[in-house]
């Protein structure tokens, strides 16, 4: 891809939009990750955030509050919170997960160890309290330790749901909104609230992160099935792996014959995996049309995310957001 | 023990004196460990809540608002606060430890997994954070989330101090003031905080706090290789077996011999532990008077809790919270 390709991607025209916004919110976070008793912590944060993730939620923290005319300083502050919030539970996912693989690059639990990763997180998860306790902002304040005690729910959630074929779309919806929409959510609707936007500009940007989270997961989930390691920087085959029921997954299920339930409940209920599995359930996705209503799915809620921000004020921001919903989906085309 | 006796420990004198502000305490804890969506929280949670702590630290809240005069009802918030950042702590150090008794029972990362304990951790973390939000008091807000984060930070310090025979009394000082002192002394100090006490009771509170959670971790360091697993709840030994420089160990550390220093070395740097070590480590910190030692620092610190509390009111809870103070320390007498 050359160089003007990338520069017509959503998320980095936004990211030009914003850069001296991101670099400040750079400078906090690498500020407030540093540890002056324990070095074990930026060394770990380090490895994590300079990985290079997208920084998609900080950047809708950002562009909510600018697109509201805000003109302060706070917004820098809530972006990085919602980061490391994003970092601590990224730390924990990988212990969780036991994952080898995160951003194309070895987890931290597997360059340190689990403990340093628990600890690490927690850490961090203290640090975005501590800056957003700056902010001075109880609703803010309420917004985000919601939306934390809500991420939390939805990874027990997932772990309870995990290997239960039973998992139905709409506690699928649950998870998702829990582990990924949440935070999605809070990034955007604290932009507002920031800016002293209106309560009806504040619902749309909450309605807006929301959507847009639900969307992301959903294609996340359908790339877990499909997408190569190198771009979406994760194994093909790991949530089939972890036995995690996702969109593309209950619906093939819902529509299995005798046999292919049987295949599925050794596969993922009883975890008795076995060479051939994966090409078996990703030929069974494929038979059942699976993958192409899960990504019907995420294009629906790409349009809600687009069609909340009709009464948000004319901005250039407001295009790059709607641009945004567009290309989270057509990762998957 | 008879009944009568078990009424004259100060502990239980508080307690009983507190019954009708902790009887809310534990009915709030009740109801905010509850999780519509994921069941498993609870599972976990009560496990761990109605195994019976002391409820050492809400009670310090509870007594610190009390004896400042406090007549509203936000000190049940942060008692509850308190237990609960007390208690997501508890779950990530025995995945930290990988323990398997805590309280005289099962951990609850034996009983269910890792992951479980991690995740409603992070449940209860986040819970703790929506009930100090409700306070309104940016204040409080700032204590308990720089407790938080010193918390982690003491956490982490231990893990890389731990099998290292360089750890010297200062940076035990600092892990220790981390990973116990700091939640005793926010307790207090939020206690006097909410209550509107004076400037300088406020500081009072928090030495008192401070003094005591380093008096109380010395000596569960010292029960740690003389204790009875009935009596505290662990196995003696845990210690030594995890690794961990704890005062009477750097104590003798510090005087040992070549050949006993070869010992150390080949048992905690190296962790090549045999039959017969623990009773080994054990003579050579009766050899070298590093239990008494240990214990009578534990005592200085209790004293500087007991001093700080003399310009308080005076108060029935005032000489509770001395008694307490020398309770803390006769647990090793």
């Amino acid at each position: 891809m050359s160089l003007d390709e990338t520069a017509r991607k959503p998320h980095d025209l936004m990211a030009a939009y914003l850069a001296t916004d991101m670099e400040r919110v750079n400078a906090l976070i690498r500020d407030r990750m540093v540890s002056e008793h324990a070095p074990r912590i930026p060394e770990v944060t380090r490895h994590l955030v300079e990985a290079g993730g997208k920084r998609l939620r900080p950047m809708l923290t950002l562009a909510a509050a600018r697109l509201c005319g805000y003109e302060g300083d706070h917004h820098i502050r809530l972006a990085a919170t919602v980061e490391f919030i994003h970092t601590a539970t990224l730390l924990h996912d990988d212990v969780v997960d036991e994952s080898a693989q995160r951003r194309g690059r070895p987890t931290a639990n597997l360059l340190w160890d689990n403990k340093s990763s628990v600890l690490v997180g927690d850490y961090l998860f203290s640090r975005s309290f501590q800056l957003m306790v700056e902010t001075e902002s109880l609703r803010v304040l309420d917004i985000l330790s919601n939306a934390s005690a809500t991420i939390a729910e939805g990874e027990v959630l997932q772990l309870t749901a995990s290997q239960d074929l039973s998992t139905d779309e709409a506690l699928y919806l649950k998870v998702i909104r829990g582990k990924t929409a949440a935070l999605f959510s809070a990034a955007t609707e604290v932009g507002g609230i920031i800016a002293g936007a209106s309560e009806e500009r504040i619902e749309a940007l909450r309605i807006y992160g929301d959507a847009l989270g639900i969307a992301f997961q959903i294609v996340d989930d359908l790339l877990d099935y499909g997408g190569k390691s190198a771009v979406i920087g994760k194994n093909t085959g790991d949530d089939f792996r972890e036995r995690k029921l996702t969109l593309p997954v209950i619906k093939a299920v819902a529509r299995a014959s005798e046999e292919e339930r049987a295949f599925w409940r050794r596969a993922i209920e009883k975890g008795d995996q076995r060479a051939g599995d994966l090409d078996r359930a990703m030929a069974l996705l494929a038979r059942h049309g699976a993958m192409e209503m899960a990504r019907s799915e995420a294009l629906d809620w790409a349009d809600r995310a687009k069609r909340a921000l009709s009464i948000l004020p004319d901005h250039e921001l407001k295009g790059m957001l709607a641009a945004l919903a567009d290309y989270v989906v057509a990762r998957v085309s």
